[in-house]
């Protein structure tokens, strides 16, 4: 992908943003780039090929935002990043005459997303690509349910430090009573919301509003996926405890 | 490397190809390289670095073809891309003058080829970094066999996904009996010749002509090599059936 | 990070060293760092990213040396590339309008050192971060014991390959006894030292002066660490035998 994007753009900037993610995990690819792609300069193209259906029927997708683009397979993976950005526009990609010929059944990266994105990024009007759609592939995400003093949310992604990033979001945490604040997990409680990891002693767990914006899960000094057995879905609640 | 060669040519666009060979293996290395050196853009210098002979007798080579140029250790670890390239001239690295100095025993990839590599990139002629030579290391690559209606191959690299890539080239499949195509592994019939993966069920083995150019061994959303226990070097069959 | 040095100095070559330091592991980022940090062009701003005590109460300190900047958590990981640097200014980050906001409590690499390094890079000079201080941590790295005829030292880091570099510098090892050198592990003769890994047969152990500039114990062909099962802090003693 990125000998194809530096012949056709030579001045192109290629950022990786991990090589964690695992093979044809949609939903753990859409996370990482709704985690990382609004601390890019305007006018970034991101791409996303996380494809396990490349070659079948699924669509390819180019979207434009007031701050980006976006070039992927619509399948999700392009969704809980544009969830959080104003969209403008988003086209199928079907104009054969800027792909990398032959084109491969197995690598659209390669032969359609990276020229594409060189092609974007070097100025050609979006609707070049193909024409014009209404509707695009959304990840499902289950909305935190809230009652008089909790918020009950889900894990959402765990990453390679075994941190497990609920959906959960930070700013809806101000709204529990005042106090201590902590999480129930597989019906007990497992640990207080603190300000930062070392906030608890060396290999406790914690719960932490992080970087991403969403509460997360972690073991100061360890990975708290191993330790409590971790999985993506599992239930987790914020419960407020008045003074 | 990359500080050695930004530090000689800070125009230099670095790009890593890929983070997952096994330490040592050469062969893994050449499939890498082969697979992917010829969507780079003409004049790209590709220097490949899997050297577990280094410090030893094993020769330092750079090897002009029309479109590219590459260094490394004379191991074959080239030889795959090589073989796919029209060869201008083979040289052995021996200008000391081009050299970081101390010259390590344990890391020529730093010391010898990224300064060779960075010069090339600069315009320095193939003749300066040492003689021409004739003969240089080639990987041994069984060809597959062929009979009235089948083809023989093996596995020739296992990737990360657990993919498994044969040395049977895509172009020869269309030479077998039209109809249904099938794969015998391990004596008996594994799966089917289809274009994409998703064209099987979820978790089913699949055979698929992919984007590097060979027929590759799959499993639709999981690893082949995991659930067939594949190896390097186990025989391949894919069989046409006549209507 | 990435996205945000790019967004304040489009012009940056952003390189990564390494993508393999083990979470929280402050040792090992830098031995990384001191390992290849000299390598890079004069005027290299290096940033290091390994701060399990993020948001607490730990510093941010910015080095200039004669040839670098050095960007940071106050933590050691800086420690060993500056023991082998010229020290011209030290500085405590504390000036918030270089920072990103809000600043998060879990990941100032992205909200403080990113925009720091950034502006560094841009010419911001050092005393616009934060007040000039006189300390700064240091890991404490065990200095090896002479004797007349041995070194005695430890290892210091496993890198991915399997191999252990030790706390033994390569220049120390002419003053031993001419002849023979065998390095002794476990109170047993373990292997003898080499110029180089071919130099013994495969998969037996051998103990390499390497690159990084120290004595490395390693298996021609295999992982080290794993046959022997080595861990970071055991002694290993390199003796001369006379002729």
């Amino acid at each position: 992908m990125k000998g194809v994007i530096l012949g056709l753009q030579p001045r192109a900037h290629l950022v990786d943003i991990t090589h964690e993610i695992p093979a044809g995990d949609i939903r753990a690819g859409a996370f990482a780039l709704a985690a990382s792609h609004g601390f890019f300069p305007r006018g970034t193209v991101h791409v996303a090929v996380v494809d396990p259906g490349v070659g079948s029927g699924r669509r390819a997708i180019a979207v434009q935002t007031v701050n980006y683009f976006f070039v992927g397979p619509d399948n999700g993976v392009l969704s809980l990043a544009l969830a959080r950005e104003k969209i403008k526009a988003v086209h199928q990609i079907t104009n054969e005459q800027l792909f990398l010929h032959p084109v491969s059944n197995t690598f659209h990266g390669r032969d359609v997303f990276a020229p594409v994105a060189a092609n974007l990024s070097k100025g050609l009007p979006l609707g070049k690509v193909g024409a014009s759609i209404k509707e695009f592939v959304k990840l499902s995400s289950p909305e935190p349910q809230r009652t008089a003093n909790s918020i009950k949310g889900e894990i959402a992604y765990i990453d390679r430090f075994g941190n497990a990033i609920t959906n959960i979001d930070n700013t809806k945490l101000a709204s529990l009573a005042e106090g201590l604040r902590e999480i129930i997990f597989r019906g007990k409680r497992l640990c207080e919301l603190q300000p930062f990891y070392q906030a608890v002693p060396h290999r406790k767990p914690v719960a932490v509003p992080v970087s991403s914006g969403f509460l997360e899960l972690a073991l100061n000094g360890g990975s708290a996926a191993k330790k409590f057995n971790l999985r993506v879905g599992q239930a987790v609640i914020v419960r407020g405890k008045p003074h």
